[in-house]
């Protein structure tokens, strides 16, 4: 299974941290030491997670053609329409009949359930070429002035176009890939939620979170490399889902890997949910190396939790 | 693949046509003519589709051991939380850790995708034993007062315990079973919509839904059936998506079957979205004799579609 292609989109309204010390007295300082975010993008009116998947469905274009894909799987925790769901958005723009597409979530761990997905619809040669589209709306569900987690989110999208057969030298290999729910621990289906009707997303054990997911990115990764018998001195770059700078450096500590192989963006986009990763995968896509080895691993509300090994 | 054991919960407030005569001057004669519903199920304050999830699950429990599940997905449309989705509510009921698990959408065509994204993680050798959970709240999204679509939908969950091995004779034999995306016709993503931000469900095209819908399930009825090489006469029941009972009726004319082989519970549940056919799979459990042949086949918002071909 090879990664052909990746695109990300970007809002263009910069939020900073300013905007939420005049709303709720948190100062910049006290952020950036908190969540290492100084800034993050919020969609404009008319943007929703669907035009988004527009977005970057017709960046992916400009790299590949798309009209040969035969199966779609979205993933979003922040719906713009839970009817007509991104996959159907991406469906209706491409006009390819007659395909699987389907639209999931494991809330910020996503991107990996959307994969294991796909890997699914290979191993049963119902597709060969799919297009994985994750995109954010978190403004839309945030309460701003919520101090306990109003200042995380961030907006945001990306595409991956992933073959079962390699297409060209430069495709990324997945080597390996899991996924797992964590929900049977204590406080995991309170730690952080998104109800639609009761008032949006809410974080009211955001300490329990933070302690989950330091202690599954990790766990999660080992794993994955004991699967593909691949040494963590092997890996070049980590890639951890975007939700908290804190928690990404936790994380490089517990594998005890230096921090110039940690790649993030939750500096200047916030957390950008399941696209958090695939948009860090799209904006150095040409930095990485022949050979060289990248941990995605991601955890997620609910929770889930999961990890993948690639070799460019 | 084989099905194990079904069970299903409804909400105990019945809501009458008299409820909308009252609301919007829509009378009994004219709601029955046109969509074959007497009444439909309302979920209480307090019940959304995580509650009705654990509702299903204890009573598959009191039918079969569910302590060896190894895979749940979960699927709505109406969700009462997108973070911690039904599937982690049904982990964090059964305490089962690390086990893949996942909520999808595809509209009211969930039931089929989920049982396909199923279908790939045994494919994958990943899971062997799955909890499956259709869940939908539509009276919380539903606008009453719409005299398009609000006396259209009821409220309603299923489980099943889908195995990849035989488990028992009595165990419904998973022949076959497809998916797809329809989201290419003109008018697919605009038919019907739910935008939780924007006001909940719509279905400003419900006559495109209607014809699209009479033409996808009898079509992937017979394209299941040719790909299973089973004649349409060894079919004993047909269980399509209950959206309308017209619709019901015009499938079963286009595959010129009787109507003594349709399943239906429109008349007293509704649209109960993806719950439906599984509801009915549940209802009519112990009626099926062995050796029977059931078509389920699926329509929804988007579009979508699916067909699957069991034996009982």
């Amino acid at each position: 299974m090879y990664i052909h292609a990746v695109s990300h989109y970007l809002p263009s309204e910069v939020v900073d941290n300013e905007h939420f010390t005049q709303l709720n007295g948190l100062s910049n300082d006290w952020i950036v030491e908190r969540t290492g975010i100084s800034e993050r993008r919020k969609a404009a009116p008319g943007e929703n997670t669907n035009t988004m998947t527009l977005e970057v469905v017709k960046r992916l274009q400009d790299k590949v053609d798309l009209s040969a894909v035969d199966l779609i799987v979205g993933a979003t925790y922040t719906p713009y329409d839970t009817i007509v769901s991104l996959a159907h958005e991406a469906q209706h723009y491409l006009e390819i009949a007659d395909i699987p597409v389907v639209s999931i979530s494991t809330a910020c761990s996503s991107l990996l359930n959307a994969i294991e997905v796909v890997e699914g619809y290979f191993a049963l040669n119902k597709a060969t070429r799919a297009l994985v589209i994750v995109s954010e709306h978190n403004t839309v569900y945030n309460n701003e002035r919520d101090t306990m987690s109003g200042h995380l989110w961030g907006d945001g999208a990306a595409a991956l176009y992933i073959t079962k057969e390699r297409q060209s030298e430069h495709d990324f290999d997945i080597k390996g890939l899991l996924t797992g729910g964590a929900a049977h621990s204590q406080k995991a289906t309170t730690g952080v939620m998104l109800k639609p009707s009761e008032g949006g997303v809410s974080m009211p054990h955001g300490r329990d979170v933070f302690i989950h997911a330091c202690q599954y990115m990790p766990k999660a990764t080992l794993d994955i490399l004991a699967r593909c018998d691949v040494p963590l001195s092997d890996v070049n770059y980590v890639l951890p889902h975007q939700a908290n700078l804190r928690i990404s450096r936790n994380v490089m500590n517990t594998l005890n890997l230096p921090e110039d192989k940690l790649i993030s963006n939750i500096q200047y986009l916030g957390n950008t949910g399941c696209a958090g990763c695939a948009i860090g995968l799209s904006e150095n896509w040409d930095k990485f190396k022949k050979g060289e080895r990248i941990i995605v691993t991601v955890f997620g509300g609910g929770y889930s939790y999961g990890a993948m090994l690639i070799e460019v």
